[in-house]
């Protein structure tokens, strides 16, 4: 049954704006406290996490992470531009780095171009950079028992992957066996046909998951059709992490709400809108298991 | 029953890239061809459109008009930028004019700002300068018989209204009666709860609608709710204008593309998918009529 052989997770955006040490102990005993197994952390600037002191924090909570990152103008691997290029390669290498002193098994996110508004389409050449860049980092990271995951996101924040489709063409390109798709639900409601066809066209190759609803907000309170989405999961017998990630105004930093848009105040109690985010899982995961037999 | 009593339209981008005289005869014919009673006509740059002439056309084909534009950042109405609120109220004011002499009744769009990326939230003052302009244009447009429409658009391109309920606030703050909400499907399948509540929010406040997919491609071919929607525009007895809006990397302008982030090609043939719509509103009204009695 999905939800019982998934780590849940929760992205530490929920509960922290950044990652202080005083952050990650905050953020590390809600994830437990919640009920969840897995906390997302962000390694946009890999070098601020003090993963040693991070490690141990996991640890005395019994809780696992997976990592993550968007890129920036200045780290773009599918520019045109040879800095950006070399720029995003270090990036990727620090956070592989920081992702294994953490003990995770899963790097993912925009980790394929920059994640924000693009006003021009990619280019070809900017692709082949995205494509080899990629492949150095999965050859980096299959020693260390670390998949690589790419996710779609929507058409205002990559001009790369918007579907599964795009992400399996993309990874059949850099031809590695430890890269995988993650799909997220709030993207997904916007670029794919529905939200149980890419689960299928992923099949083994899904490898993260985020719960997100349609604004952003407490899963169950917008368009996203849940339901289709955990039975195609049932059905594909999808055993990796499925992680709620939920953005509030009330919650984000300045530069996160411009960076994602986050203008509204979609909850204001993190706890509240988190453990009812665990009860939603368990009850679709039991309703899809129902159906599915 | 929805789709008889109401003006069926059909956005100009569908076939045309700009608005020269051949676009404008090529775009007036399609949209008669295809089975559409009206054209939604693009007002971004008001003096380039040919207003005696176009009017002659749409008078020969029997078609009817509405009006629509998005701000830019120069003439960003909610900026705190005097000069930008100055060169916005003079944008608007031609664009009603234009909408005047086209003869239509509806000056629709996101009026209220710039449709575009913002990196701040609304700050009151610029919401104060909007709410005073829209009350100016609503005032100069009473007379000439002309209804203002106030888009909600998703986070991505405006952090003004991104929901019909902020619209109708921003409408009660205006305080005008020719203020109408234009309903979009494409934004409300991101911000909503659900495709029906702002329908019954809007009551006779709606004004304007668009029907456009969640990735902006053929009808029913994406996530959109619209059994949930027609029925509700059933209920709620709404008989002003549905207009298809649709868009195709293979038919937009790359200022376009770069605008509304259109990188894929969702279509090639525009004729195909135009007839397509007129169908697809068909059943979708033969089904809510038959469903609400």
């Amino acid at each position: 049954m999905v939800g019982r052989v998934n780590a849940l997770g929760v992205h530490a955006y929920v509960w922290v704006e950044r990652w202080s040490r005083e952050d990650c102990r905050r953020a590390v005993w809600a994830t437990a406290e919640a009920g969840f197994d897995l906390i997302e952390i962000p390694l946009l600037d890999p070098s601020s996490v003090d993963v040693d002191d991070t490690r141990q924090v996991l640890e005395e909570h019994g809780v696992q992470a997976a990592c993550s990152l968007g890129l920036a103008a200045e780290t773009d691997i599918s520019s045109d531009d040879p800095a950006a290029v070399t720029a995003g390669r270090r990036l990727l290498d620090d956070a592989l780095w920081a992702t294994r002193q953490l003990g995770a098994t899963m790097l993912t996110g925009v980790l394929y171009g920059r994640l924000g508004r693009y006003t021009e389409p990619l280019t070809t050449s900017g692709r082949t950079n995205a494509v080899a860049t990629i492949r150095e980092l999965c050859a980096a990271a299959a020693p260390e028992g670390i998949t690589i995951g790419l996710e779609p996101v929507n058409r205002y924040e990559t001009n790369g992957l918007n579907t599964a489709e795009q992400a399996l063409r993309f990874i059949d390109d850099v031809g590695t066996d430890n890269l995988a798709v993650h799909l997220d639900t709030f993207h997904m409601n916007i670029e794919e046909a529905d939200l149980a066809s890419p689960v299928h066209a992923c099949a083994e190759r899904l490898g993260y998951v985020h719960l997100g609803e349609s604004h952003r907000g407490a899963l169950g309170t917008g368009t996203v059709d849940f339901p289709s989405f955990f039975a195609a999961l049932a059905q594909a017998g999808y055993t990796g992490p499925i992680t709620f990630e939920s953005f509030s105004s009330a919650a984000a930093a300045p530069e996160l709400s411009s960076t994602l848009c986050i203008w509204r105040e979609s909850w204001t109690d993190a706890m509240a809108v988190a453990r009812a985010a665990t009860r939603f899982v368990h009850e679709q995961s039991a309703a899809a298991a129902a159906r599915t037999g």
